[in-house]
C-alpha cells in the first residue's frame, strides 16, 4: 500500500524526533541545505507559509502604528563594540566582510546578526525634539549569526526575521511597549499559528546582549522541550547612550531616548512543525497553510470529474479558500498520503457517485474524520478549517497544561525534564543556582512566571525571589 | 510665505537636475544616507513606495505561475568562476566574507550581487526528469554591488530586488518566458508606475554577463536620460551546463535545460521620482502612493472641523482609498506645502464653510487643478486618482515620443542626446561603431527597435543591421 510505504520514509515521531523532522521538513519540500554548511533553501511550499505570517503580523504592526523601513545590511566593525555587552554576546557569532571592490576595506563590516547597533546610529540622526517621539520603525530582512550546530528553521546561519525598533521619551512607555509586543506575539501565535505560548520575563543569564530586560514566548514541542518562538527586549538607554539618540524634551532641555526592540523569524516554521506535526508528516495550522483544501479527484478519466473538481476550485477560491485541485497521474491513494504529509488541514474528494449525489466527501488532516457536505457547500468548507484552528489550538494547550509539573528540588527537576515536561520551580534568583540546575538537569531557566507561588529554591532552598519554568530546549 | 521657502529647499529642477535629486529624495524622507559609503536607509515613506511595487508585481507573478522562494545570501566563491563570463562581469564588484564566527573561512564567500549561481546549483539537485520543469521561482532579497558612485535608489552599494529563474527544456519556450516577462514589466510600468518604457534587445556590449540575450526596458528620466528599469535574460545552457542542471527526458535520454532570469529593483523608484517629479518635489503615481489623499483641515479649531475630517477620512479608507489626516499643528499653508513636496496624489481641503454647504475642495497635485465635490463622495476621489494616473502616463509618454529623434550620423546624434533626446539611428552591429558613438557622444546603446527601418550606421555609414535607441543613461 503507497500509506505504507511513505509512513515508512518518516522515522518514528516517537522514539526518533530529531530525524523525523529532518524526514518531515526535507521531504515535504519545505526547505533544502545550501551549498555552504549551516544555510537553508526556503523552497516555495516553505516560504508560503513565511508569507501568510508576514502578512497577519504585518497587519498587526501597521494596525499598532508602526511603520517598515530598511536598513544597511553591513554594518561597520567600530559599531559593534559601543556597547560593551552587546559586542561580547555577537562578536563570536558574527560574518565579516574584509574586502570589497576588489580591495581591502579600512574597515571591517559585519553581516547584521541583529541591528540594535545600525538603527540607533540612524535614530540618532534621526531624533531631535520630543515631537519626533515615540519612533517605531520595523524591517523584514535576513540576518546572520554564524552557528556551530545547524538545523533548517531553528538555527541556522542565515534566517529571516522581523526586528522591530522603538525610542521613546521615558522608561515606562519603552518598557510598556516591551510588554504589549509580547502579548501582540502571544495573541498572533494563538490565533494565527494555533501555538499555545507560556510569555514572561528572562533571567540576566537568558536576557539579550545590551538589554536591561528581555522577555520571551516559549513554545512547547512534540518531545516535551521548549522553543523560544519570540522575543521583546527593553533597553534602558544603553544603546541611546551608545548612540547618541538625545531629544530636546518640553522643558528644553536635552535627554536620553529609551529604546526597545522585539523579533520573531523563520523559526516560527519550526515551531509550528513540531508542535502539531504528527507520525503522518505535517499538520499545518489553517491560517498559514499554503493550500488550506485540496482536491483529489476519483474516478479523474471519468466524463465531468475533473470539470465538476475545478468547478468546485473556482468556489472554494472564491469564498476565500486557498485551494488546489490536484489533477496529476498519481493515483488517488498516492494523492492522500501525499497530502497528508504535507499537512494540507482538508481534502475533498470527489467522484462520480458524488457528484450524482450532490455531495462531496471532506476530510480533515489533524483526527482524519470524515465528513459529508453538499458539493460546492464553501460554508462547510470554511467552518471545517475553522473548528481545525480551534481544535489544533485546543490540543496543543491541553497537552501542554497537562506537561507543567512542579518541582521542589533538582532530582524532582530532573525527573520532570526527563519525562518531557515544563518544571515549574522556586529560585532564589542567584546566577549559581541557575548554572547548576543546567548542568544537572540540562535544562535553562526559560521565562519567569508572573506570579511567584513557590517559597523556596529548587536547587539552594533558600527563600525563593521568582517562580520559574525551567525546560530543555531548541 | 512659506511656499517659497519649501520651493527654495529644492535645486532647480531645469539648471541642477543632479542637485534636485538628492533634495528631493533626502527631505521628503523617502531615504537617508548609511553609514557605510555608498549604503543607504530606506526611511518609512519610501519603503511604503516599495511595498507597493511589490504587492502589485508579486500578484503578477504568482497569477503567472511564478512561486516565491529564499535562497542564500553567500555563495562559495568557486561558484562564480563556474561561468566564465559571470564572474568576469561581477567579480570587480562583489563583496566579499572571508571570516565567521571566529575563525578565517576555508573559502571566501561572496554576498550575492545576483543569484544564477546558487540558484543554478540548487536547481541542478531538484530537477531529475521533463515532469519538474518548467521550475519558476523568485525571490525578494538584498543584493550588493559595490560601486564607486553611488546615487540613494539609482546606484547603491545594496538594493532590494525581485530576482525570478526559470529551467524549461527547450529553447524556444525559455526565450518565451524572457520575452513575456519584459511584457509582463512594460505592462507594470505604464500601469502601475504610469511611466511609458521603451523596451528590446540589448546589444552584445550591454548585455548580462553570462547571458546569451538581454532584453531591458529603459524609460525617459526629466533631462532627457535613459535609466534601465528593468531586465530579463534569456541563458541558453549556460548556466544548466555550469551547474549540471539535466533532466531526463520523454525519450529517455538525459538533457541540460535551458534557464532565464529578470530582475527589477528598488531602482524604480528613483525612475518614479525622475519621470514625474516637478520644481516642488515629489509627484507619485496614484498605485504605489503611500498616501494618495491627504486632508486638511482649514480653520482646524473651529468646532465639527476635525470631527469632519475624520469622518470623511473613514469614508475614504473604506472605499480603499490610502488616506491621512493631517491634524498636526502646523499651518495649512505649511502643510500644503509639505504634501506637495511629498507628491501625494489629491489633497483635500475641508473648513466650515465646506461643511457647511456639505462641499470638499479636492486639489490634485500634478496639475494643481481644484475642483469641487460633494462631502464624502469617495467616488469623485477615486475618479480623480485614476484621471491623474492616466494623465501622468499620458503626459510622460507624449514627452517620450516627443524627444526620440532621428540621426544620419555622429554629430546629429551628439545633437540629439545633448538637447536631452533618445536618437534612433542605424548600426552595423561592430562594437567598434557602438563604442565609438560611446566615445563621441557620451551615449550608449540602449536597446534594440523592433523594426530597423534605418538604411546606414549613424557611425561608419555601412548597411545597418538594427535601429538602435542610444541615449545618455543613468
Amino acid at each position: 500500500m503507497a500509506s505504507d510505504k511513505f509512513v515508512s520514509q518518516i522515522a518514528d515521531i516517537e522514539t526518533d524526533f530529531p530525524q523525523w523532522y529532518t524526514d518531515v521538513v526535507v521531504k515535504t519540500k519545505l526547505v533544502d541545505y545550501g551549498p555552504v554548511k549551516g544555510t537553508m533553501v526556503i523552497r516555495p511550499y516553505g516560504y508560503a507559509i513565511w508569507e501568510n505570517i508576514q502578512r497577519e503580523l504585518d497587519a498587526r504592526f501597521k494596525a499598532f502604528g508602526v511603520e517598515n523601513a530598511y536598513f544597511p545590511l553591513l554594518i561597520p566593525m567600530s559599531f559593534m563594540t559601543k556597547e560593551a555587552e552587546h559586542v561580547e554576546g555577537f562578536a563570536p557569532e558574527v560574518a565579516v566582510v574584509t574586502h570589497a571592490g576588489g580591495e581591502k576595506l579600512a574597515e571591517p563590516l559585519v553581516v547584521r546578526p541583529t541591528s540594535e547597533t545600525i538603527i540607533g546610529h540612524m535614530f540618532g540622526k534621526w531624533v531631535e525634539s520630543w515631537r519626533d517621539l515615540p519612533l517605531r520603525q520595523n524591517q523584514w530582512c535576513n540576518v546572520m549569526r554564524w552557528e556551530k550546530t545547524t538545523r533548517p528553521f531553528l538555527r541556522t546561519s542565515e534566517f529571516l526575521w522581523q526586528e522591530g525598533h522603538s525610542v521613546y521619551a521615558s522608561g515606562e512607555e519603552a518598557e510598556q511597549e516591551t510588554l504589549s509586543m509580547l502579548r501582540l506575539y502571544e495573541s498572533f501565535a494563538e490565533k494565527t499559528l494555533c501555538m499555545p505560548v507560556l510569555i514572561g520575563r528572562k533571567t540576566e543569564k537568558e536576557k539579550f546582549a545590551g538589554a536591561v530586560a528581555t522577555y520571551g514566548m516559549e513554545a512547547m514541542m512534540h518531545d516535551g522541550k521548549s522553543l523560544q518562538a519570540g522575543t521583546t527586549h527593553y533597553m534602558g538607554q544603553n544603546f541611546a547612550k551608545a548612540f547618541g539618540v538625545q531629544f530636546t524634551d518640553k522643558d528644553g532641555t536635552l535627554k536620553y531616548g529609551y529604546t526597545m526592540s522585539y523579533g520573531v523569524s523563520t523559526r516560527l516554521i519550526g515551531a509550528i512543525i513540531m508542535t502539531h506535526g504528527d507520525q503522518r508528516g505535517l499538520v499545518l495550522p489553517p491560517p498559514v497553510a499554503p493550500i488550506q483544501a485540496v482536491i483529489v479527484p476519483i474516478a479523474m478519466k471519468k466524463e465531468g470529474v475533473l470539470e465538476a473538481c475545478f468547478a468546485l476550485g473556482k468556489t472554494l477560491e472564491k469564498a476565500g479558500v486557498r485551494v488546489k485541485v490536484d489533477d496529476s497521474d498519481n493515483s488517488p491513494g498516492w494523492k492522500f498520503n501525499e497530502w497528508e504529509m504535507k499537512g494540507v488541514p482538508v481534502r475533498v474528494e470527489l467522484g462520480p457517485r458524488d457528484i450524482e449525489a450532490n455531495k462531496m466527501l471532506l476530510f480533515r488532516r489533524d483526527t482524519c474524520a470524515k465528513e459529508e457536505a453538499d458539493l460546492g457547500d464553501a460554508a462547510a468548507v470554511k467552518t471545517l478549517l475553522a473548528s481545525i484552528s480551534s481544535e489544533l489550538y485546543a490540543k496543543a494547550k491541553a497537552r501542554m497544561q497537562s506537561r507543567i509539573v512542579a518541582a521542589k528540588d533538582l532530582d524532582e527537576l530532573l525527573g520532570g525534564v526527563n519525562a518531557g515536561n515544563f518544571v515549574r520551580a522556586g529560585w532564589c534568583g542567584e546566577r549559581g543556582c541557575e548554572d547548576k540546575v543546567k548542568e544537572f538537569a540540562q535544562a535553562t531557566a526559560r521565562v519567569l512566571a508572573e506570579d511567584n507561588s513557590e517559597a523556596f529554591c529548587v536547587c539552594c532552598g533558600k527563600p525563593a525571589k521568582h517562580t520559574v519554568f525551567f525546560a530543555r530546549a531548541y
